[in-house]
């Protein structure tokens, strides 16, 4: 049996593929009729096989040509794999702590062989569900988000590069559009695809629709997502998109990777730990009130930032005499020079990161794509307060979000209205 | 003699290529014997040959495959013809009224073949130095500008057809890159290829060069033209790419399009007439002082913005239920919030454009490329004195830009220190 066309997999000719491949069965071994084979594509867009052999694993990814969860009524390209097996390749070299490696990628099947991030791992937003503390977290984002952001920017690459690898990921158009709809539009206005907790939220998904400078604020976030080639960004890296153990924490589906701002990523990260933080009180019980777990939200918020903040800053430093065209040396020749425009590029990015942070939140409370965070606390009265004061800090954070000059101010946001 | 590979043409040599080429042969009649050629480059970096025949008339243009300025040494592709030949059609068919026909493009020759703006057509910068009036410059210039920006930015395009446009452009980043050294790098930094008019403007380069907040200013202002794709750009609309009579305004050599931040067009038109204006002390005599023609350029720029502003929002409220996916029609849904994100748009996109305008004053001042508006002011003393107070001016307006809310704020700025 040949793969030279596209068709999806199942269990069966999954075999026959893995068969046919000499990367994908020299890590799992010739025993065809002991592989355990399991399908978990638990998200929204693709197959997933587990596949377990004699001598090792390996996780197979097929992107189908629309989106799983919606069905064949909503296209979407499979040449998504090829962006997904390219960014992880990219930033697996430049954070190969943090990203699956690649083993195998076949463009015509849309199909990603990649290692198995075998048990305990579990995706990071069920551990923040279960109430589960990760002191390495913060250390491991910073050092994924400050190298992979650091390394794809014009802090970093020469203009010539840049163009280049930007110009290679405008092919990834169908998944930013996606990514527009259901970020930056739909949620402001009448769709079919929007859903929340109704009845309780009907008022305040009808003021959402209706507030001109919350439009306003998505508007330009729209337009730098759309418009401005920072770095290649993971593009979905919320926290569905991590897979942590207390000693591991590896970043997977970078499918919507494209050159966009950093602020996209950060935020989208932050935004839904922020998230995690107001659905808290909708799993507290009698024997845990969850009180010490939004308090380590908090402070894994702060560190994430501000570790992050610190290791940018180092890469750039240290690299500040390198092929980076945004600021050259014998123009950015003195400490103090140096200083201002650091301090006025991360301020810019936080900023930026609180801005889509805000609009990843607001989107999964009055979008078509919600948190499991949330959809998981089965009082409906309970979630639908949960939601609320997360929409409305959501809210208060686009808009007001320049007037915030630390994260540490924006941690005291949070503690004011969700204590 | 046939033409497959890249050769210069010479004024012998064009004539064989002519009678090969109907598209041009057809144009200007058989009678070669009686064929007038010219050649009158007098820009940085190609040929350009007039030719007239019995039957009409074309102009040749010819990309180098180095700065034909600075020489061999220099080398810069020549494949920036294709990108002008593209431009050209693009903004023609959007604007045909102010951009020349292209009648014939070769790009293995990098040969443009293009309708000739005869006499008494001029170079619109020998006009301001002349002390010429052109009443309908404004008219012309803000039809321009709009309509090529409007129509190439994601107020008019889907998100697909404006990244495949973009990726197209991308491929013109040996041009970008040039602009970013002469615009936004060598003035800040010693360069082999500055200059100024020394000594009178020896600590005024020296203090461009020690100037952190002017070097922050700009830093942000290099990320915007390396990073956002906005619109089509002709990407050097100073007043040395604009030809004019009393009636007709031609946009000509876009050969720097891209995609990129539309305030950088909008800026390189102002800050060219900004500095005509403080040229013009230069070039007063007993009997012309220049006082009623700078305040000509000075009403000229209030209203080339000011229309504008008034076009564009028209063609925005004209086409905003048309294919554009910036702001779509179900979201931005009323008069308030639509003229709330007008009025937010054209904000930042004054600013953008005072500042880009500021840092093309500020180059050809102490940067590699000169304008005639001051080279040609034969006393030294007084063209460095009118430098020095353009100079200042554009320091000034890089820094404070955000401070001004309207163009007649800065034109009242302009006449403070510039009567």
């Amino acid at each position: 049996m040949a793969f030279t066309e596209f068709r999806p997999l199942n269990e069966k000719s999954l075999i026959e593929y893995i068969k046919a491949t000499p990367s994908l069965s020299s890590t799992i071994g010739d025993k065809y009729e002991d592989l355990v084979i399991k399908e978990v594509g638990d998200g929204n867009l693709n197959f997933v096989f587990i596949v377990v052999g004699t001598s090792g694993s390996v996780v197979v990814k097929q992107a189908l040509p629309y989106i799983r969860c919606i069905g064949e009524s909503w296209p979407m390209t499979k040449e998504r794999a090829y962006f997904e097996a390219t960014a992880l390749r990219v930033h697996g070299k430049l954070c190969p702590d943090h990203v699956p490696e690649v083993y195998h990628f076949d463009r015509t099947m849309a199909l990603i062989g990649m290692r198995y991030l075998a048990h305990p791992h579990i995706i990071l937003r069920k551990g923040l569900i279960a109430g589960v503390e990760y002191p390495l977290l913060s250390e491991h984002m910073s050092d994924y988000m400050s190298r992979t952001l650091f390394f794809t920017s014009l802090l970093y690459n020469n203009t010539t590069e840049h163009k280049r690898a930007v110009t290679e990921f405008c092919g990834n158009v169908e998944l930013c559009r996606l990514t527009e709809q259901v970020v930056f539009s739909d949620p402001y206005r009448i769709s079919q695809y929007n859903r929340w907790t109704s009845p309780y939220l009907d008022d305040d998904a009808k003021a959402v629709r209706e507030d001109s400078a919350l439009k306003l604020e998505v508007a330009d976030l729209k337009s730098m997502f759309c418009e401005r080639a920072q770095a290649l960004i993971h593009g979905d890296l919320h926290t569905g998109s991590i897979m942590v153990t207390q000693d591991s924490t590896q970043v997977i589906d970078p499918e919507f990777a494209f050159y966009g701002p950093m602020g996209f990523d950060i935020g989208a990260f932050l935004g839904n730990l922020i998230l995690a933080f107001f659905a808290q009180d909708g799993h507290a019980e009698q024997k845990n009130d969850r009180k010490a777990y939004k308090e380590w939200i908090l402070r894994t918020i702060e560190q994430i930032w501000n570790l992050f903040n610190k290791k940018f800053i180092a890469l750039w430093n240290q690299h500040k005499d390198g092929p980076g065209e945004a600021y050259l040396r014998d123009i950015y020749n003195n400490a103090e020079v140096l200083q201002i425009v650091q301090e006025n590029y991360m301020r810019n990015l936080l900023h930026d990161s609180l801005g889509f942070g805000a609009a990843k939140m607001i989107r999964r409370i009055v979008g078509v794509a919600h948190v499991e965070d949330f959809e998981s606390i089965k009082d409906v009265e309970t979630r639908a307060n949960c939601e609320r004061r997360a929409l409305d800090f959501g809210k208060m954070l686009l808009k007001e979000r320049r007037k915030f000059k630390s994260i540490g101010e924006v941690v005291s946001a949070i503690q004011q209205v969700g204590s």
